[in-house]
Formats: C-alpha cells, structure tokens, sequence
C-alpha cells in the first residue's frame, strides 16, 4: 500500500529563532511540504541570539538548506531593534496597540519576504512560509493578512512564479493558540528566542514586549514555559 | 511675489546610472520634487561601470543624498547578469521578446524597491521613482505596469506611508521616447551607461540586448548618440 501525499511540495521558512517561525517551520513539515528551505537574516539586530536559534532549530529539523542573508538595516537608522535608543519595557497592552512602535524596522518584513523570492525563483520554489500575526502583533503593518494578500500578488506579477503561496499559518490566531499547537507539534520552544533586548548572557529581558507576549502566551496556554528570564 | 510649487515634495530616485533612471532623474526635477534622494545598488553585476555612472550622475544633478546599498545577490546565482554565464549578443527583437532571458535576475526589482520604501519610510518621503518600461524591457516580469500597481498596493499596506506612490514616468515609452524627452531636459547621456558585458576599457560592447536597444533608440530618436561603443 502506497500513500500519496499530495502535498509534498519543496517550500521556504522564513526562520528568525523566535516562537513563531519555529511553529511556522513545524506546520509546513507536518503539512507535508519537502524539501524545507529556511532562510535568516542578520540585519544588525541587537537580539542576535535569535541567529544561533534559527541554525539551531535548521539543524534539528534537518531543513534541506539554510541560509543567513546579511543586510544591512543599519543604515535606514530609526528603530529601537536596530539603533542604541532604549527598548520599551513592561508595557501594557494598550500601550503595545496605541501606535506603531519604535522596535518597528522600516519595511523590514518586506526586505525578508523579497530575499525569500528570489530564492523561491531559483530554486523553482512556489510556497514560502512567514510566521507573522494579526492579533499579538505589537502593531506592525507589514503583520497586516491584507499586507501578506498584497505580497503575494506582487510576487506573481513581478516573477515567473505565477503560483507563489505566501502562507502564513498563525495569522489569524493568539499567541496562546500557536504555542499549543506547536506543542502537539513538538516545537522544542527551549530552543526559540524572542527577546528584543536580552542580557549579555543570553537569557530573555522578561520585560520586552516580545517577552511580555511570550510569557503571557504560556500562561493563557497552560503550557509550561521552558524560557530563562533574567528577572 | 512668490511663487509656490505645489509638487515641491521629497522623492527618492533609484539610480542604477543607465540611460532610462538618468532620464528619471531629469524628470523628478522637472516635476519640482526636492529634495531628491538617490540609492544604486551594489549587487556584483559585471556591468560595475554603472555604479560610477550613477554616482556621477548624483553630483551632476546635485542630489541631497546618493547611497549604494550592497546586497549580495550572487548567492541566489542562476543569472548572467551576476553570474560567469555569457551574455547574449546581437539577438533581434523576437529573440529578446521570446521568453524572459538568462539576464534577469530574480526578484530583483522587488529586493530594490523594497530598500527604497525602507528609506522612504526613514526619511518620510512618499514619492519614489522607477525608471522601468514595459515597451522596450527586454522581457522581465518586474518592468509591467501591473507590477508596479501591486508593489505600490503593497508598499501602502506594509508600511506607515499610506500615501506612497511609486513613479514610473517611463512606463508607456519607446526608448525612442525616453531619448527624446531627456534630451529636451538636457541628459548628459553621455554620462549614462548601459552595456550589460563592458569590456575591460569600460566602453559599451555593442552587441548585448541592451547596447542593441540603446542604439536603436538614438537612430530612432534622431538624436546622436555619445556612447562609444567597442564594435
């Protein structure tokens, strides 16, 4: 008896480290989709444990490749993630929602997602992978469904892939659905990162908005927290 | 008295030195936008006489800023543009209309504008121009005015700049067009560069798609052209 997966397309992750590409890479492969590609960034930013992370969780998935594309961000300026102005901290979630906030890197989610095409254009890839969220989304536009909608149809208008799939599986849910869903996944989570200001020793802050939303997420979960925070 | 200049507004130009971006240039001046903003790219094409072009061509018109962003792109490999492929020579117009050519490289008018909306966004500026053309283009996907809709679409979507608006005044031009209206602004083409495959002496070969297409548009235009070509 043979199974057909259907499925079994080759697909590129967009894999920063953090709890939720890390979910975002467990989807695809429990979707079926093979070879996986992940694809990093090194953008200067200050949180650069997230880079071991991602090589990390490549290896652990056994991803086909992957790679770290250098950009540097730094020169746009402007942005907490990128420059020396301080982090917020222990934000309230009105204060995360009132505005667009100062960790916002310029266009950062499109810089990503156009390396992810050309790459997809090489290596004849339709489907890539990008763990954005709508709902904790700390108020990024580029986080938007009807920015990832947008995207996608450039894509297919400005290169030969015609069929490129933009998927972004954790859209639409809290951060306390994807941690459980990527826990019946097995997503080893000790193994993520998401602090945007962590401690020369390499814990979590506990007190980024990315901490914040993380922390929370465990708890409305009810699923244990592997994390270290420093406080 | 005073005069007021309605359109006197900010504008980021993307300059890669060739004959269609220098044209741009001369427009987003004549349109009124200041201060202008220019940004080439660095992205190991052969044709590296392109970069000086524009950086001349930057002081000619005596831009706020000119900045070259690096973006290594021979990792994605797979075009004769970046790569050790040869170029194509002396095909005709059916040839070059046939199919999208070995001198396309992916994504990457996508990759470039999405630097520009980054430096848009830092500098709030809304107005960046392009100089593609969808008569003359050669064949790639990215020049189509439906394209350049669905970035702009895009760019809106995914960033704070709610009113960008990507300029494309080359758009519906012959090159025949192009040469005749940056002539009458007063182009120093003579400064532009175009060939895909310069030989060592940085003089343009003369036989690639685009010293073809560049030939052609001066015989059309009746206007002499100051390019000195190897053969």
């Amino acid at each position: 008896m043979s199974v057909t997966t259907a499925s079994a397309r080759p697909a590129i992750v967009l894999l920063s480290g953090g709890l939720d590409s890390a979910t975002c890479l467990a989807i695809a492969k429990g979707e079926g989709q093979t070879p996986i590609y992940t694809m990093a960034f090194d953008y200067g930013q200050r949180h650069r444990h997230e880079l071991t992370a991602s090589k990390i969780l490549a290896e652990r998935y056994a991803v086909k490749e992957h790679r770290v594309v250098t950009i540097d961000l730094r020169v746009f300026g402007g942005s907490a993630l990128t420059s020396d102005s301080a982090v917020p901290k222990d934000r309230n979630e009105a204060e995360m929602n009132a505005a667009v906030p100062i960790t916002y890197v310029p266009a950062r989610n499109t810089i990503f997602l156009s390396y992810a095409l050309a790459w997809a254009e090489v290596l004849n890839v339709d489907d890539v992978y990008i763990g954005v969220n709508a709902l904790d989304y700390s108020g990024y536009p580029d986080c938007r469904p009807e920015y990832i909608e947008a995207f996608e149809k450039m894509a297919r208008l400005g290169t030969t892939r015609t069929g490129f799939t933009l998927r972004a599986p954790l859209q639409h849910q809290t951060k306390a659905q994807i941690i459980r869903r990527g826990t019946l996944l097995g997503v080893p989570y000790g193994l993520t990162h998401s602090c945007y200001d962590p401690p020369a020793n390499g814990v979590a802050c506990g007190h980024c908005d990315s901490c914040l939303l993380r922390k929370k997420g465990f708890a409305e979960a009810g699923v244990p927290d592997p994390t270290q925070y420093a406080t």
